[in-house]
């Protein structure tokens, strides 16, 4: 079966059909959370905690990312899994990293044969793109992930949520203890909804003051010595491009969003922690200061440099699925505005999400194509490298979707013909920033007729196209194999594409 | 059937047995909350929201009081009712106050028959008092009501819910709007398992940036011209008081909580907004500063009094669920340890209660008894004149509580053979100061241990009823009728005494 996007897709699914329409319908069911009836939560060990569950073959297990590159839990639970010989066990972390490797072994053991998760890279990202996953790997977007899980079509066993605080009962936080990662958003869906809820921490305290895991829901506590390398947790301080090219992207970006009439009282803003989106910001921030603009809400992931922004007051509020660096952490602890969002709040389609309120998001491609498909997911051999994370959510609900890309990288087009992968469909993306010109998507005829005395570089993607070709030349057909390793599911649960193993024949 | 405290109790009742005996065996049944399925929330007026649910006869209605002696809301619901001759209503407000006035020309004509609360004072409470209720009134505590709510003994219609702020979906606070009061710690049981859920506001915007009421579980938005009078919803400045016999009771507390080993870094405290409270209050955070003693929380109604030392750092948090004066809310909107707390949270002996990690808590107390049995809900003709809020939530929580009276006012001694109503068990009771001497309750042998060597003027409680009585004479007995109007219950379900209508004979 083809969906609407013209993408081959299993039989069996409910296909793309567009990025409002199923959502439109307002056809979502809900499932009521359900609170923890344990008294005595403590479990001294996770051999006791998988006993105890128990936790047996075939069982779906989830982990949150927070602790990003530095996550010590998932790691813990993959051990327990090899020494019990467990078997067909399904994971759903919301971000798998470097860090994981250990997974690599499960995977080809078949003692993990199916893997949910928002985005992956590393070596587990590339043993599955490789073909060792023996079941499917399903990527979700930030929004999509807890649609799914409030809805019961994803079914959770097992929630372990690393905790860097928490007290006896489960009330924990991340913004205090070792491991201190900021807010937690992508473990809240897991909390209200998993069959067993188990809380692990390093730091095991008689009082928590503010809890933003909330005890009522959590089964189990089980205290380890470490849950997390604080080095690999937090990047340092992420930092603002120096690269020229990146520095001329980001100047028209905001030259663009200026055209637009976007930077204006009352403004709402996200972009990433990427050098070129952290120029953006700092112009952006140099611009409100000159003429005196307070902006509402900046969302995401934060950085140190919305927070510099926050407390410029350019501002009202910031509003954080996860910390990205140690001074957003600090920020959390201590300014009220600076707010936590759980990941459905964040992108959730049917929570009113905070993405819908958005006027600016800038987002980053490794594909776009001549339909303004975006592929985040995979790079252009086809190896996964990432996934949609809040891509499209925040593309679906901002009224500006600006991507920023080179135009060429490694001598290769960054605008193709057809996307190796969709993660984004095109109708969600209004503009691409090139060093070569600036893209507006037709659909947009409202933006091109508000551009059109400018002097900002517009051409159309084609021309774009045309001339990454013309310094590449035209790129060999890639050669996947036509052995399907998984699906790209779209924020409303329909399938947007497949995706193959690398290389040319099936293995 | 007489409870362990020899106070007569209906036979169809659970009777008080001690204040842990039922909480410590753990039997609590807690349902989970319902989400809504509402998706169009919004009605425009009270009749259609009636017509809707629809309101009818014998229905459970509840309310909560954080816009105090300036709320509307509940006056609007009473007029519809009267203008539809709906009958044998149910009340459930978390208190009454002077304002709701209206409402005793309902209870006359059997509109509404009975009454849950936690507070109640005011023309309503003489009616009750002279026995105009035909049903009963059940008294609970700030703590015992969520227990009732979330156990489903205390079923509850319709929630309605003032919120100064709102979206349409619900999503509210009460931190901004011109009717602002601060937290809504009252009102979280009841938006969580009421079966039908209104917000009505006077301040309806876009978008709420930080939501205590969470639109999940709102099934209606009624916005309205105003939800209650600015100067009924919080008091000016309350002051500490300047009468010399409290002064001395505030200067005699302190010590005593000194040489008692309380005033340590680490500390916790409550105390109400009375004047010999804020006394105390004051006088705790001279000695905090002199001493450079930095405590951990503060809590319950919160004063700008306990602000001012938030922000001079003497302590980590305040927990707030109810702000009493306009520096409270100002500092809720800004303080980020100034962190809401609901009614469960605060008192609910199954929700692990911040009142369970007090160390020191001050009440009063309009009456005790040779026991130190403590009465603050009737005065001593048997009028309603409260209630105990907080009061046995924090007595049985706290390390130390200690009751601060005059040991006798208007000619009457504040220290009775007996209570004519018991709100808070002796057993919760630790110290009594009064201008005349300070008694320990024989129970804490451990603290008269303590305080052998110090010049305190301890004495027993034997002792200061006699100079009483000395001074104002035997009071003559007090003529109840036999005539049950209601019951106190404790916070665990128990019913510790009987309230009986006014007068030597039944109506």
């Amino acid at each position: 079966m083809k969906n609407v996007l013209n993408r081959v897709v299993p039989d069996d699914c409910t296909p793309f059909q567009g990025a409002n329409q199923l959502i439109s319908q307002g056809k979502h069911k809900k499932l009521d959370p359900i609170q923890s009836k344990m008294t005595q939560k403590q479990v001294e060990s996770i051999t006791r905690l998988f006993d105890l569950i128990p936790i047996t073959d075939g069982m779906t297990l989830s982990f949150h990312h927070h602790l990003r590159n530095g996550d010590h839990v998932m790691n813990m639970v993959l051990h327990e899994i090899k020494r019990r010989n467990l078997s067909h066990m399904i994971l759903a972390p919301t971000a798998i990293f470097p860090v994981h490797e250990p997974l690599v072994e499960l995977i080809k053991n078949k003692q993990v044969v199916s893997i949910i998760t928002n985005y992956i890279n590393g070596p587990v990202a590339d043993a599955i793109s490789e073909g060792h996953l023996s079941g499917l790997l399903i990527m979700d977007t930030h929004g999509g992930r807890p649609r799914a899980i409030e809805s019961g079509e994803l079914k959770i066993d097992v929630a372990f949520i690393a905790c860097p605080t928490s007290d006896s009962k489960g009330n924990g936080n991340g913004m205090e203890g070792m491991s201190a990662c900021g807010t937690l958003g992508y473990a809240i869906s897991d909390l209200l909804y998993a069959k067993h809820r188990v809380v692990i921490t390093d730091h095991l305290v008689d009082h928590v003051q503010r809890a933003d895991i909330d005890g009522s829901y959590v089964d189990y506590v089980l205290e380890v010595q470490r849950i997390g390398d604080p080095n690999g947790i937090v990047s340092g301080t992420t930092k603002p491009t120096r690269d020229p090219i990146q520095l001329k992207i980001a100047r028209d970006t905001l030259k663009l969003i200026d055209e637009l009439g976007y930077i204006k009282p009352g403004m709402s803003f996200q972009t990433g922690a990427g050098g070129t989106s952290l120029a953006v910001a700092l112009d952006l921030k140099q611009k409100m200061l000159e003429r005196n603009i307070k902006g509402s809400f900046a969302s995401g992931g934060i950085t140190g440099f919305l927070v510099d922004m926050l407390e410029s007051h350019l501002f009202e509020c910031l509003y954080d699925v996860q910390c990205f660096d140690l001074d957003a952490v600090k920020s959390y602890l201590k300014n009220k505005n600076h707010i936590a969002m759980s990941a459905s709040k964040y992108g959730n389609p049917y929570d009113d999400p905070i993405v819908n309120q958005l006027d600016v998001v800038i987002l980053g491609a490794t594909e776009i194509d001549l339909d303004f498909n975006v592929n985040v997911t995979t790079d252009s051999s086809g190896y996964l490298i990432g996934g949609s994370g809040g891509h499209s959510d925040t593309a679906f609900g901002a009224k500006l979707t600006i991507i920023t890309t080179n135009l060429t990288k490694s001598r290769t087009s960054m605008v193709k013909d057809h996307v190796t992968t969709i993660t984004t469909p095109g109708e969600s993306i209004d503009c691409l920033v090139t060093e070569r010109g600036i893209v507006i998507n037709p659909r947009r005829q409202d933006l091109i007729e508000k551009l059109k005395n400018t002097k900002l570089n517009i051409v159309t993607i084609e021309a774009l196209y045309q001339k990454a070709i013309h310094m590449t030349g035209v790129p060999k057909p890639l050669q996947l194999s036509k052995k399907v390793i998984g699906m790209v599911r779209y924020r409303d649960g329909s399938i947007i594409d497949t995706l193959y193993q690398v290389g040319g024949k099936s293995s």
